[in-house]
């Protein structure tokens, strides 16, 4: 068979034919295929070709050991999101994406302990459950929970000027699946610009900016592990998140209380903001 | 709209409408569209994700000033084969990849000339005409040719035993737009194994060897470029080149000659090889 347009696929997904591993011959066709079909579909000139191999070069050589810019970019393709959303569990609270903040090792911390270690002006506090999709309580979930200040910078991302820890903690729900922490209120940032992939944001007018959330991975024993957020719902960008993390159902309203009553049994000063996140997880896949 | 795995394809191609460049934008929106296909296609795990995050960072860093992976990953995925095959000429010779041994500096050589600076003991002569689609000659077209040895390498690969400019010139053709030029034949060789392309060459069983070729570029005024080979009708892998640059009509003999008559006018002894290459150059698209 003679290499043209039309006979290109197949010459290359019959190279992969003897693939001793049939997910990898499976994953390796799809990718030609799907690759030859945009090609075949934008046409590129051989300049843009080369452009397109240089922007994804720039992507990997932006790499290093604290920086990852083709998760970025494939955050900003909402191929991250895609990707969660596919393998989320049914039926139980939404997943969103994990993101580049997360650390293996936060600390452990008592219900109702503050993550604002610098003792911010603005108390919130945030309470939920955690229960199974038929409404049973999940005691001894563990809740690991991360958020950036009230100024949109993370723990790692300031090493100088915040502790370690800040804005972290690992928490495990009571017996009645209940929890609660202390924290303040997370902002809105921008995802790293620095690289070619802010420079594809620059290009293309999108801005680079997240909404405010808080992170949660919550895992309990025979449960399908849960990767979330709970967004700000007054938060800018909400509508249109730069790694179009946001679902509906994860927006949650953080609302000012003057209630004394509950503000001493929080242990916080009037007004403060709370949120309710109840969390749903489900079984395995 | 809710993000989930039906909206968003949508949601991210319209985060590209304010794109100025309307090529730019066209060509976002296509690449999300094949890629959000490709990954509701296959399904990838988290881990598999994290696999392709990790692979496609190891082709990036592998890149430097003498080595472009990411170019070698578009070879053997034949992709840089559509894209030349897309854009060539019509109605002239087939084209294939230019490859990354090409140099912008060649020595410019008379009609003739031996490109061979080893002096090899078989000799081997090039002789073929340049015309257009309606067969009328094209006088002063140039020929810049490459080649690798009869080992397999090329003089940028073995700077320390071939001397510069080894297995390469640029030739004009006379006024009947013919050229011929002495040489060796060249052996067929393997793509660089030693980095992540070559790995996935091994985990799918695939050879990593390109069919003995001599490149051609070829231009003249008034008319396209054309970037080819001649392919070696005898090479192993002729049948199954690693990048996928072969095209039937680029098959050319290399045929052994005792004619001594030839052998003398070419400068040659006998037995010599003898591969005639006829050139056609299409209009600019």
């Amino acid at each position: 068979m003679d290499f043209s347009v039309d006979t290109a696929t197949d010459a290359v997904t019959d190279s992969f034919s003897d693939t001793p591993d049939p997910r990898l011959r499976t994953v390796m066709e799809s990718v030609t295929r799907h690759l030859h079909a945009l090609v075949r579909e934008v046409q590129p000139t051989l300049a843009e070709w080369n452009q397109a191999i240089e922007f994804l070069t720039a992507v990997g050589q932006m790499c290093n050991a604290t920086r990852q810019e083709f998760i970025l970019l494939s955050d900003v393709l909402g191929v991250s999101m895609l990707v969660e959303t596919i393998n989320e569990a049914q039926g139980g609270t939404d997943s969103t994406v994990l993101g580049p903040f997360h650390l293996t090792q936060s600390p452990r911390r008592a219900l109702g302990d503050s993550i604002d270690l610098l003792g911010g002006a603005h108390p919130c506090v945030v309470s939920g459950s955690v229960s199974t999709v038929d409404g049973r309580p999940v005691p001894g979930a563990q809740l690991d929970v991360w958020q950036c200040t009230e100024d949109g910078f993370y723990d790692v991302q300031q090493p100088d000027t915040q502790p370690a820890g800040n804005g972290r903690g690992i928490f495990t729900a009571d017996d009645h699946g209940h929890f609660w922490f202390r924290t303040v209120v997370p902002s809105h940032y921008p995802i790293p610009t620095d690289g070619p992939v802010g420079k594809l944001l620059n290009t293309t007018k999108r801005h680079p900016y997240r909404p405010a959330h808080i992170h949660f991975l919550v895992t309990a024993d025979g449960f399908a592990d849960l990767t979330t957020h709970a967004f700000v719902a007054a938060s800018p960008y909400v509508d249109s998140d730069a790694v179009f993390a946001v679902k509906r159902s994860l927006i949650i309203e953080f609302a000012e209380s003057q209630d004394t009553t509950a503000a001493a049994a929080y242990g916080v000063h009037t007004p403060f903001v709370h949120a309710q996140f109840d969390i749903v997880l489900g079984e395995h896949a």
